[in-house]
């Protein structure tokens, strides 16, 4: 496990979006966040003590964790400068980049010499098996988006801590770097290799009690060109008895395809409800998630009192104004 | 690249459509294929001549390919002790299955003993960038089957072989073990890191001539709970504008999913349809390719005639009856 407090690093993030793996952990484990680094140009804030690597030990951080992705997921060589300093002065580091740490010599070398550990929570631990597309007892709930990066995550951890505080049987099924950091364990499931991306999902979610959901983190879009393939394994190995669309309104287009429009929310919840009827003929499309951070508040209420008369499902902000709606329709299916 | 000719190794397939990488060399390089090695119980046959390895070898064979695959992908200890022999025999070792050679340590020590080279054409040896989602100049065509082992592979080999001998461009791009091991290039796409698909398919299929049409081998279905995430990265990155629907219309159920009904052909059309307009507007459903490997000729021709009525498209099956009418399909495109 990942030694805690953590010290979150931005880096040189080019927008707050890009920073959603520390946005997460300050989110949904403050206690772990006690501070973060920012360089120069740094686009994001977490409204957390900035530190430096000296102060941050002083409080008594023990893991530098990457909380900001660039596309690709490169290691820059002012980012190596920084990771460098941070083994010198005694903190280990957490990554969830596609570009490993322990692929870095100069990282590996460093973290030898200073005695620390190097995590990088992307890599596949497991061999997991190809999907069986046998049933699995127990309910599986999956948030799937018009785009990436709208919501879906915290959609599946705010449904689940309120689960949790209504002492229902829940429990948040991590796909991602973030999660994966946040709790502690999970699928990294764009580094899975292509043929066992929905027997990764069956093992992540297996037979549980009847009342048990599992709250899957989405990943991707099924209209999203780059990762829609990653996105129907999780439809598919997921066998989900319930979905949430997640949206965000203000988005011009898909994330990274500039010129690629957003689809509507009726074609996402037409192909999605169809696909994952192939492996679960009862699943139910229960309630819709707006990301409306860019919004006011009268506007998102708006928003959303217009989205539930068009789409004739509870919408809902989870993370502004709580997932209890959502759950109350989980209790439908 | 692979030394040729090839002894094609059965191994102890339990049908024939396990040996379907034995099959796609023998049907699409013939002259590459001078004998098989079977196993006891071995239920496939290509109607090459049986050979022990010293027969093989006299007869100039250079290179044992394992044209058999069984679930999973691993390397049995029935054929270790083959792999073993053929080494010392002086073949090289060519295969595709997921269980690499390399990773075999009395393999790879044979090898070296030998002088020996070991192929795994399952393994990416590119590193795929992620998907731009940008459009391509020339044209592709993908065919998307209602389930695994449909025919896809041949539907595109039989259209490319047609397009070539009516003097029009054309290039088959390969995007799985037998399709490597039959043109020596491509993208082994089940073995490509979940991110990246797309990006593989995009890198497979560049800007080309506007006349010019990739035949892109499919792969899985959408339909197909283990593998439509892969499906779903072809069409995606591929941005076909033009889909052909393969069938094989004696499956009972889903290959390797049993109790898993097959869509109608109606259904896959209108998936893969509105999936495959996300990236491309334009794109259009212009055939069907059937294989009626199981069905007597006139049953064939009735039931090819049937669908093409029900469908409103040509239907055909590439492989009996030649690809000319898919080809002609292509030129309303």
């Amino acid at each position: 496990m990942i030694k805690t407090p953590y010290l979150l690093f931005l880096g040189d993030a080019p927008d707050p979006l890009a920073a959603k793996v520390a946005q997460g952990i300050r989110d949904w484990r403050p206690d772990h966040a006690i501070g973060q680094f920012r360089m120069p140009g740094c686009k994001a804030d977490m409204k957390l003590p900035d530190m430096t690597l000296e102060q941050a030990r002083d409080a008594g951080a023990e893991t530098l964790v990457i909380g900001v992705a660039n596309r690709g997921g490169y290691i820059s060589q002012a980012w190596k400068t920084v990771l460098l300093e941070a083994l010198a002065a005694g903190f280990d580091l957490a990554s969830g980049l596609h570009n490993l740490l322990r692929d870095e010599p100069d990282l590996v070398a460093a973290a030898q010499t200073h005695g620390r550990t190097l995590h990088d929570v992307r890599v596949p631990v497991v061999d997991y098996p190809i999907a069986s597309g046998i049933r699995r007892t127990g309910k599986r709930c999956l948030a799937v988006g018009t785009d990436c990066s709208v919501g879906k995550m915290y959609t599946a951890l705010a449904m689940d801590a309120e689960m949790q505080k209504r002492g229902l049987k829940s429990t948040f099924r991590p796909t991602g770097q973030t999660g994966i950091l946040i709790t502690g364990d999970g699928v990294p499931l764009d580094a899975v290799t292509a043929d066992f991306m929905a027997g990764s999902i069956e093992w992540l979610t297996p037979d549980n009690d009847p009342d048990h959901w599992d709250m899957i983190e989405g990943q991707g879009s099924l209209f999203h060109l780059s990762y829609s393939g990653v996105t129907l394994a999780l439809v598919h190995g997921g066998q989900p008895d319930a979905l949430i669309l997640c949206h965000e309104p203000t988005r011009t287009h898909m994330r990274g395809l500039p010129g690629q429009d957003l689809p509507s929310l009726e074609s996402l919840r037409d192909v999605a409800l169809q696909l994952a009827r192939v492996g679960n003929p009862a699943c139910k499309v229960v309630g819709i998630a707006v990301n409306t951070a860019a919004l006011g508040e009268d506007e998102a209420m708006d928003y959303l009192a217009g989205l539930e008369a068009q789409m004739g499902l509870p919408a809902v902000d989870p993370y502004r104004h709580g997932a209890g709606r959502l759950v109350d329709a989980l209790a439908a299916v």
